[in-house]
């Protein structure tokens, strides 16, 4: 169900029984020499829509672009500020609360988002509380990692008992792969798994990880593992969600 | 040419030879009660992406919700605050100009958005030139509305002599059924052709125009009408595109 | 009517009656090297009083500086960032709204303004209708060039069938020099007629206008055209402000 | 030496030998029953445009809407908030500063910007410090109030013995009156000699002071008055001018 | 070494040979009946000068209000909106910068700051790598919370098998006790552990946890074991700082 | 009474019968060969507390980094951009209205300060005049210099007839070694007395006062010193307090 394809009758009538919406985010930056620009933003995309399908929510627009600072030194990344996507996040809710939602479900395709957005919603809670009256309704924002469930980590342990990895990883690369397959490029790389560490800038991760992956060796994915991955995420985000907003 | 379908050193590559983008930016808000809350963000992103197929330019991430103020009386139409939107506008430009892109051609859905991404690329210049040093190379943003050329123009009075209108156009509406025939609905709306008139903010906007319309009659829209206005705009605004660049 | 020359229970007793006052807004910024660095600022200013005058409304101070980021590299040009005179704009008018003014109607002097202005009123009403209880009266916002009736636009191709311009135009400095006598130079610049065309950033505009007009002979205007100029402007714009604050 | 009436080739000349620019400052706020809304500008605008005739130097275009919370609660009066005019301040600053402008001279007309204006100065010596290389040239900035001279209290005592007072002054009032003659009301207030005190906001201020004015009996300005509060002031701060920029 | 207590000069020496400096952040926040509103700011700060004292390295002041949203509905709870927060962040930095200093190592007494100031980190070097020239020198940042090491928390799981809880936690309550035992308050409360949960705002927050502690029982913390948390943070954040340094 | 040293049930108690709060505001900066970097917020830290147990008035955390730009060309020195100042004074004071805090006192330590503090109160209320519904309780903010009453400057004449100064004064420098005994340095410097005169931003200052003191010998000061101006900024700040919060 995705707000796009809706007209806003549609939405008027979903807000008589419903009040959550779900928000894909991503980021678009390097995923190293095999992994796809998008891979953030497309699969909170199809993880998002798949869970919107499962329990009938509806999935606003994917914010493609997040906090990727520390990838700039590598073509084609692009990032928000902290502060640009503070302003993003708030403004998307604040449009919807307006509506009538009340529950903001963010699916998240990004680790580096993770901090950024989680201030965003404190920034909307900072606001409301301390300058407005209180007789607005309450509202409440969730931010969830697809990759984050024991189901999809059980599942990346089994297929990739080495080179998962923690940026490029061989399961979000499957992912990209299963709908995307025409971008597939399983070439093994040099080396085959990535070193592991640390970073600060974007030019201490250049210099860290010189083709852009951490720990993993993505020449391990295929199609049919990232159906597995989507299947496994939708069920397990689906149910987090069902969940939270009954609460 | 999606960016996000693409790896780093593909990009590394194409800017060897050229430093053009296209950015597809559009809106989500309500397009009446037959038209999708979408409509501008999935037209600018059919027309950008067409575009950059035909002159094998790369395509940035479609940047989905734009300046709609004026629609947030009516559910599910999401706004960022012009404010916001320079931000988006600064940081995708900023982070491409760090690795070389020096042209950033928008391929724009929404005319509410005219206003404010012109703004954007002052605020972008303004920058450069009052507080920085000027050994950073020049770089150049232009914004193209897909509906905007004779060739578009010719195609709509043809096909609507009437009720084309300025909002929840019949054009628009016949591009995202060409694209998401699913979505069809076309019903006679009443009255069939929408009023016209000018608003202030978006509580004038819904007084005005109740179902959401201005001037349009989109019963008349089909698919196919769709399939010429897009290659109708793929061509105009490519040609624009390359003279653009060229300069 | 300047609000400058009078007093605060004046004002008290106008909002007894009326809730519309004019705002003048030019710009400080080259105008070739005959016409005046006020230009856009002074003409507005003399049109937004005169309109004040014949209709009996309040005229609130000009804004002098506005959106001109694209003159920079002329000396003595003075540019707000587009943020800071949104903000400029926003102040002004919710200063205003605090005392019962509810119609803000900006008459404008410079074309670089119109889309900064336009975003700045989306910004006021946007903060309006996202972060507060709706039990504040609603506020109009109008910007109004001065050059952009059908009578300014007759005249102009009346007095100049070659050579009014884009920038530096034969009617604007004609206003300037009725008003400013004493700083007419009617000096034939080289060439005559300025290039045309289009421009990015101040730096682009150096280099393709390179002293500073585009399209426009200044040469031909007098004081007696600018006369006819005001005349006609304050006409058009009278009209123009009384139909609008009726709606 | 406005700049206003200048040209921009004028004022590359004028830079090959001085780089100093004075700028008025004032407000836009009541001014008791008799006292004009704009006498902080309008006082502001004289004295520096009299200064820079006398000494030769530039006057940018007055910025005539200062930070006059205080007053909001009075018909008419209009503030930026202080964010905002930071803003304002530094861009005209940065704008003037890339044509090689150095010492930039704010000739004031109302107490209430003294801490702003000063934080904004601070604010664009702080940017430059902190975000900057170093291989910009050095600026300079000071404020001055036209009232605070030994030469204008001097009079203003003799003048006024009693009911000088602190806004709404009899000596701010007189200047107005030199130049706009036919704004003069003479009538002796009740009470004559307003109250004084401090205040918190404009709620607070309204309350302490309910016509507006401070401590002040306007009724006994004359315009004669005004034309030698005009001459001391021009006399002393032409004198303060030339001292600073030769430092 | 608190840099308060140093001299510009013994700052200028230190940086010879040096160029890390420790900047402890807390926040102002209710810590249930019975733990000091402090408890944050008093314990970042105990641990960041033990570190500085035993590793020989400057100490900047602490920055005692943090991002405490959610406890807003508790009498004497102070937050920065992130934003804001963001903003001293980068500020402190960059001073900091400009002197030399490239290693900022923030010891963290609060939970709830730490996706701020990480978004912090992020918008520091993204102002670096999106608008500036190359040749600054690169700099780093890191956070480390003193009840984060493996040390620590078997400490707090021997001390206190059960009731350590995640915030007014036994052992934070112990170190604030060790410092300031004249604060000590063992009353048992009720229930004796607190609940545990998530939240979203602080409306949220004060109905799931309605004294102000999550999951905790202070009555259990002493003095005594305050001493052993003090030593062994410092011991143990000591390690970290000098790795990091390192590096 | 510390805020920090609270718990949030005796401020609940406390705001039944008094809404005042103190909060001591300082500088980072630095003060000359001999005195601390941290003097001006030790010195407000100081005063402040004194005040708070004399009049029974709780005092919060101390803002110990303010508005030094000035001093950046000395190593150790931080500042605040005002604009971050504006930002952190406002939440401190949001923040404590929410709980029904209404009279704020900044106790300050530093002269660069009162500009940009006196901005961030008409910013808070510029704030709730213009932007908000006027069922807000009303709130008032005070700044008072701990070195300003005539009792300071009595002792000061007296204990000082030469070398005061304005900058690490005497008095500051004696207060400071009062608290921190082990940190006296009582060196005579050359010149023994600095020089005087003013400044524009951090390399102006640098190039007038080379080792960072204006007009002062603080070789003259003694910890006994320190005793008295402790006890009379304690008894005259605490009056003042008294009067102001009983208005």
């Amino acid at each position: 169900m995705q707000l796009q394809l809706k007209t806003w009758q549609f939405v008027e009538d979903y807000l008589k029984t419903r009040t959550g919406i779900i928000i894909p985010i991503g980021s678009t930056e390097q995923h190293g020499p095999t992994g796809l620009i998008g891979t953030d933003a497309l699969t909170a995309e199809m993880v998002g829509r798949g869970v919107g399908e499962k329990v009938g929510a509806l999935v606003a627009p994917t914010i493609s672009v997040g906090m990727a600072q520390h990838h700039l030194d590598f073509a084609g990344s692009i990032t928000l500020k902290p502060t640009t996507l503070i302003a993003v996040v708030r403004d998307n809710v604040l449009s919807l609360a307006k509506h009538g939602f009340t529950r903001f479900f963010f699916v998240n395709g990004h680790g580096g988002n993770i901090a950024t957005v989680t201030a965003a919603f404190s920034e909307i809670y900072a606001e409301r509380s301390m300058e407005r009256m209180s007789n607005q309704p309450s509202i409440k924002c969730a931010l969830r990692n697809w990759w984050d469930s024991p189901g999809i980590k059980r599942l990346s342990s089994e297929l990739y008992p080495t080179g998962e990895g923690s940026h490029a990883t061989a399961s979000e690369v499957a992912l990209t792969w299963y709908k995307y397959p025409e971008t597939m490029d399983r070439r093994v790389l040099e080396p085959r798994i990535a070193p592991n560490g640390s970073f600060a800038d974007s030019e201490d991760y250049r210099r860290a990880f010189p083709d852009g992956r951490i720990g993993s060796d993505p020449s391990q994915a295929t199609p049919e593992h990232g159906k597995r991955f989507y299947d496994q995420a939708v069920e397990d985000v689906a149910r987090d969600y069902e969940a939270w907003v009954a609460k």
